[in-house]
């Protein structure tokens, strides 16, 4: 589907399949409300699925890799070379996502949205979706052209329908990226009209002049390229990645098909701002798996108006505490759908 | 073994194993720190268990249930013969425990630690080790005898033992009693010098009045019995219960025999503090699996020194906290054990 279509196909959540979902936690054997968010998640779930036995047990993640001009400016603890590297540790299985995926019983599909070199792939797994060798330095000029974020998203939108199509229930959206802490701090920054000092934070781990030089790239691209906030395309072509775009086409091809999905951390909370830029109702389909270490990301989360799942000081990205989050998300749905009602097990219900 | 004996053989954690942890997780191929909670707990595991390479793949959770005297007070909002109707529950699979737990691939050990009817089990699977036919009331006098507060201890501790000897590699506490909030807030009121407003909370959902009943219950509780704080076995003697005396000696044993244990909520930390008075470090195997709605909750989780995995606005006990938190637990073990390093995966390290 083209974007337009996808976003048009998006629906308010299926107030009936709630109300049953509503209806059959208060006959469950525990006190009304006992289980707290995952009551709430439950029900968001029917609400997505329109359906008020939803089922997640079919997990896909996926992880987008791209590199990032802005690197050039020292913005990173790490050398860009580490983005490769890393899609290759990711196709191995070695790397932490795989680790929590397997655990999860998640499928990972690893996509190249445009890292620098090209990508010797010897599993046969890897997407390669390139919408060209790494954006441009935003802190010079716009970070792609309109068409790459176009590209970029639509991209996103047709791996995500495939996962579809094959059966997924959830996804989760993961990145790797070398430098896209800067660019996503730079969405946030214009999206919520705040200050890279109250957004941007170590991301991989720069230390204090590495911060400051940061934030000071943030404030240059924004100054140089003038982002239009009302106009969310426009921020990703001046200040977004080529991954972050590709997050934005899996979130919204997840609300057209009535999919959940799982927010993982700074990039992909990004991309989630976008996408709701994009299509408001984009943003009931969305779960907030954790609030990261990163500076400005609780901030961006609750611009999002969601509430986050996990809070564990992760700042890793690729989609690892979305993986976390994939056992409370299937954790509500099994509460509601295998728990014995107060009439079943023959429990005597409040005596007030 | 013997509650002393146990005492006595609680150990610190193995500095070197946690030192080898520490080490393996700054040569993962992920930025040093950025898996934040996981880092630390897989270094705690590592330290509990003397390995570098802790495994918790064998889980199970322990419910104990027993009845308590001061719901004549009307203190709670379900009647008490809710108890062994719950526990039949749990030997059927339909409560919420039996949900997480097999999500979990956890053990449910379900425990009858004083329930006041003699259940009648079908199942052949429920443990008895019956204290009495539930505590006296409280707010009349002290819930039980000495001797029956170490009888709990005591059983608690078996239970455990037997587990652990089969195989376990990790405990959870869990509880059924209706009236055991006040209970177990009576008893962190004594141990934290704090009083009823503060400590006590709605337990299974009682209305305003309910809760303040409860409050005077519990002050009234505490006046009668004059329960002494430095004396743990005193506090649970006079306002504790069997179940909270059988986690006690769950708790105890799995750190005599360096296996962690997730502590699941408010009646589950209110045994967690009279472990730790018995046994200080006691603490350092414990992992607090969540903070619960419960008012108190978190400065009692405060007062032991532990840090919550979980907030997700739970109050429901049985240990569904904890048979989350495994999630979270598992994943850690399995970041340390099965992630690549960044010499296996040829990934290059920080460029500073």
């Amino acid at each position: 589907m083209k974007l337009d279509e996808v976003i048009k196909k998006i629906q308010p959540l299926d107030e009936s399949a709630m109300q049953a979902a509503r209806e059959r936690q208060n006959m469950l054997t525990k006190p009304q409300g006992s289980l707290g968010r995952l009551e709430e998640l439950s029900i968001q779930l029917a609400g997505i699925t329109a359906n008020p036995f939803p089922s997640v047990e079919r997990k896909v993640v996926i992880v987008m890799a791209a590199d990032h001009g802005v690197t050039a400016e020292g913005v990173s603890a790490y050398p860009a070379e580490v983005t490769p590297q890393m899609v290759l540790n990711f196709l191995r299985g070695g790397a932490a996502i795989n680790v929590l995926a397997r655990q999860a019983d998640a499928r990972v599909v690893v996509v190249d949205m445009g890292v620098v070199v090209e990508i010797e792939d010897d599993s046969g797994k890897l997407i390669r979706r390139r919408v060209g060798a790494g954006t441009m330095n935003q802190a010079q000029g716009p970070a792609m052209r309109r068409e790459q974020a176009l590209e970029s998203i639509q991209s996103g939108i047709e791996v995500a329908e495939l996962e579809i199509s094959k059966g997924a229930d959830i996804l989760a959206t993961g990145d790797m990226g070398i430098g896209n802490t800067t660019a996503s701090a730079a969405i946030a920054c214009v999206l919520m009209n705040q200050s890279p000092e109250r957004v941007a934070g170590r991301g991989t781990g720069v230390d204090d002049d590495g911060l400051k030089r940061k934030m000071a790239v943030i404030l240059r691209a924004l100054d140089v390229n003038k982002p239009n906030a009302d106009d969310a395309l426009d921020v990703l072509t001046k200040v977004g990645g080529f991954e972050i775009g590709g997050l934005v086409g899996v979130i919204l091809a997840a609300a057209a098909n009535r999919k959940p999905v799982a927010i993982d951390g700074f990039i992909s909370t990004a991309a989630a701002m976008i996408a709701a830029v994009l299509a408001p109702e984009s943003r009931e389909y969305m779960i907030a798996a954790h609030v990261s270490q990163e500076r400005g990301h609780a901030m961006m989360l609750e611009w999002l108006g969601l509430n986050p799942l996990l809070d564990l000081n992760l700042r890793l990205g690729e989609g690892t505490g979305a993986a976390l989050a994939f056992h409370l998300i299937e954790a509500s749905t099994k509460i509601l759908c295998e728990m014995a009602t107060f009439g079943e097990a023959g429990v005597s219900e409040r005596s007030d």
